[in-house]
């Protein structure tokens, strides 16, 4: 059956916002007032207020080609979370605003509000703010999260200090190898009449790309076993330019470990199949949305215990620089990427 | 001379904030953490946090033809102090992220930036974190704006009571008929080899439109003179619009009379050169950044001897409708405008 395609000028702008937000409800204690009124209200005592921002444009952050509108929702959200679990704080409000060209109806923005309201479930967050505006040019997202941190246990880039221990949660690259994979299948369904392409055997991979999550579940596990990191940066452009930033901004250096970097197997083999460099993949791939985090030596013992935590390096004087130690033994300086003007 | 043009790619994105933001200074004692980490940090004590967001779109929101940069990133931070004030708080700090295209060089930015700090000196607030992206088309600017409003004292659009005076400051009309003669001018400029078109005597209407200011003034006047609003709103989209927004919210009807709307000199005299309804410039116009507020009956002797304001007609019974009086007597429905998909 053909889906149902309304045009959103059926709504018109109050009517496509209450149509999107009218039966959300607030969960958190901190949302006073929520969607609809000029600002939102929100209450915090003894606590510090986190308040982190992204702008996402499509075909720079985003392909429609192969990210359904849901999972666009669900990513967008997470994103921000992890930003505020980065600075070991909790997510509690989301804010959206929307750039809509005339090519998206209705019910494409409700798959995009199904994602953004699961991720919000998921991570118990209140959407309580946003606006939509026509837009000239394609699907624009503007998101901005607030969240909450204990006063003294917030934690910074730049608290890392000489001998802390590297950490990095998860695995490494494979969001960058899903998004390799999606890209080589999207040239080839545009050049053939092929059905769908099986994806059998890369779950994994399209999963880390389409539908990441963020590290609640980390920041929870390092506040039970009583370890507060001396600095901590989520990595969405590459492990490589987090750490550069981590390293700049603490005023120190680092070595890590080729070989201790922590790599999915089913990223191995795709850079494998792909003829791609494993390593480049897990240090410059980005959207990986794991934590890197450093702790002092004394928590050697606590860190390496806990599961899904590697630790794969150590900080160092600024002048030793910030290298890669290959698995060959040579030294190699970390580059940063960030996005290039096109 | 030429001004110089220094293409970003020369900077990069993370050379690039540092260039924006660098010799950013925070002002606010609530700004803990700036621009830099994965979050903004703030800290409130007894007090709400408001939170508002914009999303600037080129060619939706701004026209650069004939909108300086400068200009236009004074306006952008304006516009969200704006909705703060609306709330009875006060703006403290500003998140910018920005979507760039190839168009723009490092000097375009430095205007925009350049408008965005003056904005915020102006009123006290913090630019405290943000984000820098490449855009294919044009430039897309996302704005939050982060305030703190005094427990009890925050104004909603949802608490206007029957008989209460509606009251709104400045006057109406006055950015619109600005964007009209811009555009006249802008055709006219673009079909011939006229020099720079001569805007003697109407340089209000451009000041409001390219220029506005937030009614920071109002609100201390409020203040000062202890009325708290029992409702407000800042009028973006026009009074109609707003007026609507502010009875649907408090669930009752409203009666404004026609002679009462306060309309410049400059903004009749153009209006009747184009050929234009005053009252629908007035009405429906936008952008006027002017706030809509009422009060109960009981203070009316106050309010109405407050410089700037004007009570424009009252509350009434949801029955009876949102309706203007012309000046001839009759009863006209009020009509939302927001914006329509393209």
């Amino acid at each position: 059956m053909e889906k149902k395609r309304t045009p959103i000028s059926e709504y018109g702008e109050f009517g496509l916002i209450r149509h999107l937000t009218g039966d959300i409800r607030l969960t958190q204690g901190s949302s006073v007032v929520g969607v609809g009124d000029d600002a939102a209200v929100l209450s915090y005592e003894n606590e510090q207020v986190l308040v982190t921002s992204d702008l996402l444009l499509e075909g720079i952050h985003f392909d429609l080609t192969y990210t359904p509108l849901k999972h666009l929702g669900y990513k967008a959200a997470v994103v921000n979370f992890s930003d505020i679990y980065a600075m070991n704080g909790q997510p509690r409000q989301l804010i959206v605003s929307l750039g809509i060209s005339k090519r998206f109806c209705v019910e494409d923005l409700d798959d995009l509000y199904t994602g953004l309201r699961l991720a919000c479930e998921n991570y118990g967050v209140d959407l309580v703010g946003g606006d939509t505006s026509a837009s000239l040019t394609g699907l624009t997202l503007s998101l901005t999260c607030i969240g909450a941190g204990e006063k003294g246990r917030i934690v910074l880039r730049s608290g890392a200090r000489e001998n802390d221990l590297i950490c990095v949660s998860g695995d490494l690259g494979a969001a960058y190898m899903g998004l390799q994979l999606l890209e080589r299948e999207k040239h080839v369904f545009q050049s053939s009449n092929e059905p769908q392409p099986d994806f059998t055997g890369k779950e994994y991979l399209l999963e880390r790309q389409l539908k990441p999550e963020a590290r609640k579940d980390i920041i929870e596990k390092l506040a039970e076993n009583d370890i507060l990191p001396n600095a901590m940066i989520d990595i969405s452009d590459g492990l490589s330019s987090e750490l550069l930033h981590l390293c700049t901004n603490s005023g120190y250096g680092c070595r890590i470990y080729e070989d201790k970097l922590p790599i999915d197997y089913q990223t191995a083999i795709l850079a494998e199949e792909m003829n791609f460099s494993l390593t480049t993949a897990a240090l410059n791939g980005g959207e990986d949305y794991e934590l890197l985090f450093t702790v002092p030596l004394s928590q050697h013992e606590k860190v390496s215990s806990l599961p899904g935590i590697k630790l794969i390096g150590h900080i160092c004087a600024k002048n030793l620089g910030c290298r890669l130690i290959s698995r060959d033994g040579q030294e190699i300086d970390l580059k940063a990427q960030g996005w290039r003007s096109l």
